[in-house]
């Protein structure tokens, strides 16, 4: 059987199972250290109990004939769609069909499976650093060839996120790009995009025919209600962006698994012939084609988050994990340290002392402070010298995390 | 934006919306009529107590923040592969390593990921007929050209399953062949493969370097023990097979999806230098950067169906559902038809009076008898002629069924 061969361009050391393997060695060597894990970005809160409540219900109607539900739409349930449309778009003014959703089981499923939609020899653009499944699932598809000695794929645009533009990439002079993926609240950088920010790339993906990603899986952390929430709050997007939303961090759902992606009816693609083709009829066929539906006690959950209660009480989760946010800014900042994101996300970016390898802070805050967080260099060449620290915690981790900072750094 | 061109090649109307065009004109112009749907294979009865409470004590724990879970294992929770091994395979005397088996939210899912894995010029061959999946996944990715006026695609290789071989495709006489998809027991004729069928097909695998996906959704409906449940019964069969399973038909899971596939370590395929390549790693690299787990509260609700109680009460479902096959299959023959498949599967596959094509006799079925089935032309060209009845579905539509098809048609 003749494989795949651009799987084999992946390198073989991933970021994550990297920062496991060094972790273990220092606990096994250090068995009383109280390692604290503020690397990867877990939610640590309960499912809020009108969550709770909705899922014990929708389990007790599949435990009888007549309210049993087999097979549901592919897109996902009325009862969500309706949820979705009033309480994410028509309250931000933003007016999406029922038919122009399409839930899911993750934002990290749906990142990973709309290059789908793109040509095989389509060009693409990612902000540097970035979340790394944008990357990988295109390098999967053989859109990139192998990595050069910078970790750089042959193939991809990078376009640079930094501190001299806030870490929110800016659009490219020219076009000759298709797409481009931008995520804000940023993971990893905490940046968020105004409005100013995303009018000027609706502009330029609407002059250069390109298509945007718009990965909005941190939307619920933007504390200002000036700052958009959608992409569609920008006239024209519907015309040129794809939205994706998740339910993992707005509702603590990484273990429960639901998202959900927008593709509005205007969105067109170019097809063989030069033709235009609806990129909504294409991903419903392949929703259709190669899902069945999410899971329908989870659908019922992801609905009551909506509700007043199960509002009030995920915006009471948000806000304590801000809170957190808050608290490492402080105590980074008084520790000296160079502290972005954290204000709108429930990320701290901060830059290592004297521009240290990420990696080499890493291993220093592990062995002086017992604290775990995530190099900046694994998110791309741009992040070397950064950090990553996750507001994801109880609050007592939060408090003794900074507390260690202080007392090793300040 | 360059869209996928091969998205193009898929004929716009599909099998099932087809059927729900005309049943919703049928029953617009006949409000009268009461209408029983035996076309789709969605089960009916109520998911098995001991999964309910296994669901509500995992929505309990989600509820706490000391017993609440993130993030979990992308391959699934330990819990789960240990009674996938034991029960599954070890009770057949197979063993099968925990990092072989890759838990998802569902068989549709996995048979349509899968192609990630070939080349994008390997060379398909499925059954005909076959599960629409299996061939829309590969034109999508686009190892076939646009289809011919028969409806096949130039570049996937056919292989007819008809009344000559027991609906049994055979091994070809030579190789040429990266890929065969082989469904046992099979949807949509209802065939099972034998002990000396899957032999064969396993010989033919390993002596042309080829892969087989076999695909076991339907494993539980399987009635003679002496019959193979797992191709990994066959000797050979670690070197040539993936497999699939779902918990859809055998547990009730078709709207609480979950399902795992089985990539065993022996698996090579070749790379692009010709070197070999594991296919267990890609498969782990592909589940990793493409899916983030299966619901915590429907892995226990799988794992459930396991225990003691939970197995005596899905197989009961099962044997309910036989049962709906056997009175299918005594009242079809009674009414003269030929009848195959329907004991060791829960579909019936006809063929229609006279030869008839397959659409004539879902008109005929409807507007004389008021049922719903599914033409044998919808899964393919050597499908015409036929017709499928599933089995899921109340006693008492199937006691109805039964007597109006003999009413009509005896």
């Amino acid at each position: 059987m003749r494989a795949n061969p651009n799987f084999q361009k992946l390198p073989a050391g991933y970021l994550f199972p990297e920062i496991g393997r060094r972790v273990r060695a220092f606990a096994a060597a250090h068995p009383d250290a109280q390692v604290i894990r503020l690397g990867i970005g877990d939610v640590t809160e309960p499912l809020a109990p009108a969550i709770v409540a909705a899922m014990h219900a929708a389990v007790d109607e599949m435990a009888v004939r007549a309210t049993f539900r087999g097979y549901g739409p592919e897109q996902g349930y009325d009862f969500l769609l309706d949820a979705i449309r009033a309480h994410d778009y028509r309250s931000r003014g933003v007016e999406i069909g029922a038919d122009e959703i399409f839930v899911s089981d993750g934002s990290k499923c749906d990142s990973g499976n709309l290059q789908e939609l793109f040509a095989a020899d389509a060009v693409i653009a990612i902000a540097d650093p970035v979340y790394p499944v944008y990357v990988d699932s295109n390098v999967m598809a053989g859109r990139t060839g192998a990595p050069g000695p910078d970790g750089r794929y042959p193939g991809l645009v990078y376009l640079p996120s930094t501190a001299a533009t806030g870490f929110v990439p800016e659009p490219p002079k020219g076009g000759g790009i298709d797409v481009v993926y931008l995520c804000s609240p940023n993971n990893p950088t905490g940046a968020v995009m105004t409005r100013d920010h995303l009018t000027a790339w609706v502009a330029w993906a609407r002059q250069h025919d390109a298509l945007i990603v718009f990965d909005a899986a941190y939307e619920a952390y933007i504390q200002d209600p000036a700052l958009p929430r959608s992409i569609y709050e920008i006239d024209g997007a519907r015309e040129c962006a794809i939205e994706l939303r998740s339910y993992s961090k707005r509702a603590g759902f990484t273990g429960v698994r639901c998202a959900f992606m927008v593709v509005p009816k205007e969105l067109r693609g170019v097809g063989a012939g030069g033709e235009r083709v609806s990129l909504n009829a294409m991903w419903s066929r392949r929703h259709s084609t190669k899902f069945n539906g999410t899971s329908y006690v989870v659908q019922r959950g992801a609905a009551a988050s909506y509700s007043a209660e199960g509002m009030a009480q995920t915006l009471g989760q948000v806000a304590f994990y801000m809170d957190n946010a808050r608290l490492l800014r402080e105590g980074l900042t008084a520790a000296g340290f160079t502290v972005f994101g954290g204000q709108h996300a429930p990320y701290i970016w901060l830059g290592t002392p004297g521009g240290a390898k990420s990696w080499d802070f890493f291993d220093e805050l592990l062995t002086k402070a017992h604290l775990v967080g995530t190099p900046g260099s694994g998110f791309g060449p741009a992040g070397e010298g950064y950090f990553r620290l996750s507001a994801f915690n109880s609050r007592a981790n939060v408090e003794e995390a900074v507390a260690r900072i202080r007392r090793v750094f300040a």
